[in-house]
């Protein structure tokens, strides 16, 4: 996996697409990873037409790389597929509740980050779009997601027509703890963020925000508390909504 | 990333130890992978000493690797790291919630499997264990986990003394949906599962436990309802207990 250390996250494709020979290779390596009971929890659905891409970019806050990329794929914890499974073989399934969503959506997330490591490999640029949790509700009806299926990744991918600088990351120390958990003394976070924080870009982004502090950027545009609060509602309704909160 | 085809979950080891070197590289590596807002909303324990590992085991149920690996590494979704530096650092974090957990936990599963993907390739063998959110509170507390962290993997590593057959999977067709999903009619069930029902040893395994079909060993044996709906009590209040619930 040579192009880990290189890797970025990549927001602009060329013209080009993704056969689809090579898309259903990468899903199926990506599919020996491992999951629960060997159960496979998890379903993809791809979007190559520029109507569903269109649908789909709403939930997204509009971010254009929804609509520009050749291929949109949103990865959904599924306990449905099983369940019919159990079902059609007289089975009494029980995955109606918080365990077993949390149980899909691992399965799901591990799932989609070996498709993201294989892509990468072969060539391809990729963006992971957090805001798949942020209105579940609005995928689910574009996607037509049934019970028991609900979005936790979506993922755009390309051919990379741009090469962004790598980003930043944290000291090793910083989450890596020996034997048990110890918590950061206001030293260490000064220790652990000093490089983040004096990035000529980050300072840049805290001067132009009219804040005082880069963790501001985060806690007071990016990440609020408010938007927090109210995203988790409306996840708990999709879930309740979606048959997992029993 | 050659090994992805060939992998395996491998549960016996061999008495070599993994240098911590060794362990640092693939860990700096598996952070390169990409988080939210690049926060890292994640850490990891690392157990190497008898009686580190002595406390874990009875959270996974003692499967016999978490005290025979040389490693296990439990990996946590944590906003704690980061709401400590927003209080550092002038900053008002609001992180308490479904929505963060569910944010912090993403970040961990996608760096936990980029881990597994490294290591695998390096020659290490690993199990993924499952059981890290059925029993989250022991671990909590035999790894002295403060607020806003919550385990969300265990992975045992050490070098593989075992070659077991590679296990079965779906046809893509059952987990692949174009544009929108197509919920499985019962033919469609028969023909995804028929492979995996046929298989010898799956066979052997409905005989031997008296059951009709391989469906009723996951749904009355493995992953029972009431089993599944008394563990996602518990995750809810440990959810609640790690300040993750507001």
């Amino acid at each position: 996996m040579k192009t880990i250390t290189t890797r970025r996250t990549v927001r602009q494709y060329s013209g080009r697409d993704i056969e689809p020979e090579m898309l259903q290779k990468l899903l199926a390596e990506a599919a020996r990873t491992q999951t629960m009971g060997n159960l496979q929890l998890y379903s993809v659905v791809v979007t190559r037409s520029a109507k569903g891409k269109a649908a789909l970019a709403p939930a997204h806050f509009n971010q254009p790389m929804v609509e520009s990329a050749p291929l949109v794929l949103t990865v959904c914890a599924d306990f449905r597929r099983t369940t019919t499974w159990a079902q059609c073989r007289k089975g009494t399934p029980g995955y109606d509740n918080l365990l077993s969503f949390l149980n899909a959506a691992t399965d799901a997330l591990l799932f989609t980050q070996t498709f993201c490591n294989l892509a990468e490999e072969a060539g391809l640029g990729l963006c992971f779009l957090g805001t798949t949790i942020y209105q579940p509700m609005a995928i689910i009806e574009a996607l037509q997601l049934p019970q028991l299926v609900f979005p936790v990744a979506t993922l755009t991918v390309g051919w990379p027509a741009e090469e962004p600088p790598l980003s930043d990351r944290l000291p090793l120390e910083s989450f890596v703890h020996v034997e048990c958990y110890h918590d950061p003394t206001p030293e260490d976070i000064d220790r652990f963020y000093k490089e983040k924080e004096e990035l000529p870009v980050n300072r840049e982004f805290v001067r132009i925000n009219n804040k005082e502090t880069l963790a501001q950027i985060f806690t007071d545009i990016r990440y609020t508390k408010s938007d927090n609060e109210a995203l988790s509602k409306t996840l708990l309704q999709a879930l309740r909504k979606q048959g997992f909160w029993k």
